[in-house]
């Protein structure tokens, strides 16, 4: 099969959100991070070098797979470095039924805007096996490229639903949901269940009005010493990561 | 003062390493930046539009103070959006004695590679009050624009050190060494100590061979489940700030 330059154009434009809404897909780049996802998500095409189909002929893509030279790669590609193989997946349709998370413990995220932040705070609640992650609608879209890299692989196993962060959560009435701010109580001191929401906040303004007041408990990840002069915050995926280590260190 | 053409090329070139070696300066951009650093650096130039000296006149920062244009600030910036303000320091000389570092916790860097992830484990060092971090000399530059910007300020409260990390090492012996390994005892378990010298490696290769024999305790960070299949690891901030934490919460 031969690269027609629609879908070297198609692909591309898959660095860009509003192509991604449009095709329903997305892409990942790169050796590691393909093999990491293919089994996961439904392909559409597998663009690599003849060297690279070779190689990974036992993955039986058959007539997905089109070979393309190292130039297509580098003209299809959204990273500094140009991979040797990029796989075009269509997006998953997970459905959210906010019930089904009554179970468990969940991520929300509240306007996350930096794709790598996102990316660590998937691939760390799938460390710590939190399967589902909610987005409010402003938060950084997960098929970003520089996401799904970050991500590890971890997006094969992680579900991110985007809704209306505040209606989900009224949703959840009775569940407890978490939060961290400046004037919460010592994580270490606090109560934590092993099922509930940790909400986190936007980069700069940290969690939202209206979701503020749908929190029932607010955490705070003490300094060292406590009256220390510090930094103002903890970036977003290092607060998420800390909190999640002490929620499952407890709940063990 | 008018601003040269000289002037304009130095400060753009800092976003190069081998200038920022040559010239001993380094330089951090946008207000928030150049407002955390200004009082803790010695600085060299501070440029800005007129208005934003207007505004930040309270600064007395006289004849280091060069008013440009918006275009000059673009053409200066390593950013992918341009600052109103940025400001070149002399790089401090702190000197290292490696006998000083007895009484406290200190985290080691082994071939740190993200400008991003050297800059969270900065912010995250700050917020746990380590003073000092060493850096082999393969890690990556902690005065690129990128790692100043994600320190968020905490580079004016953390002296970062580069040094051959065995040779430092060594000449610490007697002092605990954590490191974090897949094969490490659960750090929930573990002994830790508040004085000594936690290890953190390279992004996809981990602890060097020549360190890992220097290390006296190693360390795991468990998943949740312990047997769940997860990601193979985590992102290197990520494991910094959960360990940091973890030190903090167990000596106070």
């Amino acid at each position: 099969m031969d690269i027609t330059n629609n879908l070297r154009k198609l692909t591309a434009s898959l660095g860009d959100v509003k192509y991604r809404r449009r095709s329903g897909c997305f892409k990942a780049e790169g050796t590691k991070c393909v093999l990491d996802t293919i089994k996961h998500f439904e392909l559409e095409y597998l663009f690599a070098t003849p060297e690279w189909l070779e190689v990974h002929s036992g993955l039986s893509v058959n007539e997905k797979a089109v070979a393309v030279t190292k130039a297509d790669l580098i003209k299809m590609s959204s990273l500094s470095t140009a991979p040797g193989v990029i796989a075009v997946y269509r997006m998953p349709v997970y459905g959210l039924e906010p019930e089904s998370l009554r179970g468990s413990l969940t991520v929300a995220l509240d306007g996350v805007q930096d794709p790598g932040n996102l990316g660590t705070v998937i691939r760390t609640a799938d460390w710590f096996g939190v399967r589902n992650i909610l987005c409010s609608r402003d938060t950084v879209d997960v098929y970003s490229p520089k996401v799904i890299q970050a991500t590890m692989g971890a997006i094969s196993r992680v579900r991110v639903h985007y809704c209306d962060l505040s209606e989900t959560l009224i949703k959840l009435k009775g569940m407890p949901v978490y939060g961290t701010f400046l004037d919460g109580g010592n994580i270490y001191d606090e109560p934590l269940s092993d099922t509930g929401i940790i909400v986190m906040g936007n980069e700069g303004k940290g969690i939202s009005g209206s979701v503020a007041r749908i929190i029932t408990d607010r955490l705070y990840i003490p300094p060292y010493p406590a009256d220390a002069e510090t930094s103002e915050s903890l970036n977003v995926g290092v607060a998420t990561a800390i909190t999640l280590a002490e929620f499952r260190r407890r709940c063990i």
